[in-house]
C-alpha cells in the first residue's frame, strides 16, 4: 500500500489548496486554471454546473460574473497517497448562506507540479 | 506523468463501478462496505451528511431505512492514472425528481482490490 500523509507530501498538497483558495476568493483566473490539469479527462462538478474537460472548466469561470461567492473554509482536509497523488475535502459557508458547502479535489503530481484531476462542489441537503 | 486510461485498468475500474451500483440499489451494506477503503482516512460527502472515516459511513449506511433512492445513471466517466488511481465521476436522476444528481468517487487499488477512497455526491442547483 501507498505510503498515506507523508508529512513533505501534505505541506506541498496544502499549500497548492491555500493557493487554489487565494485565487478563488481573489477571481484569479490566470492562477485558478493554471491549478487545473489542462487535459481533456479534467472533470469539475460545481454547484449548479457540470464541467467535462479543461476546456470547459476555463470557459465556465470566464463567463462567471464576479467569480465565486465568498466563502469561509470551515474545516479541511488534506490526505496524500504516496507521492504523487492526493485528495482535499473541505466544507464551508458562504456569506449569507445557512447552508453547508462542500468541496473536494483529486490532485495529481504532474511535471509542472500538483494539478486538480477532479473537483466536485455542492451545498448539501437537509434530506439524504 | 501516469499512463491514463490503460485499458486494462480502465476495464478493472469500470466493473468496480458497476458492483458499487448494483450493491447501492440492492441496498447491500456487506458489498457497500466492502467497496470503501477501511480507514480513517476515508470521506464521504453524501447528499444531505458529511462522513468522516470508515466508521461514519458503514455506521451511516444501517440506519438508512430503505438505502439510496432508486437512480439511473446518465453518464459516467472512468478515468485511471497509472496503475493504482483512478476517478469515477458520473450524473444521475432520481426517481420521481428533476434534479440532476452527480457522484464523484477517487479510487485506490490495495491489497485487497480496489476500493473507494473518497467520495462526493449531490444534487445540482439552478444556481452557481
Amino acid at each position: 500500500m501507498l505510503k498515506i500523509d507523508d508529512p513533505d507530501i501534505v505541506r506541498e498538497v496544502t499549500e497548492a489548496s491555500d493557493c487554489y483558495e487565494v485565487a478563488l476568493m481573489a477571481n484569479d483566473l490566470t492562477q485558478l486554471d493554471a491549478l487545473f490539469r489542462d487535459a481533456p479527462e479534467t472533470i469539475r462538478y460545481g454547484v449548479g454546473e457540470n464541467l467535462y474537460g479543461f476546456e470547459e472548466i476555463a470557459e465556465f469561470r470566464k463567463t462567471r460574473t464576479g467569480g465565486s461567492p465568498r466563502r469561509k473554509v470551515l474545516r479541511r482536509v488534506v490526505t496524500t497517497y504516496g507521492h504523487g497523488m492526493a485528495t482535499v475535502n473541505l466544507e464551508f459557508r458562504r456569506e449569507g448562506s445557512t447552508r453547508t458547502g462542500r468541496q473536494s479535489q483529486t490532485w495529481l503530481r504532474t511535471d509542472e507540479g500538483w494539478r486538480i484531476a477532479t473537483a466536485h462542489v455542492s451545498l448539501m441537503e437537509s434530506f439524504s
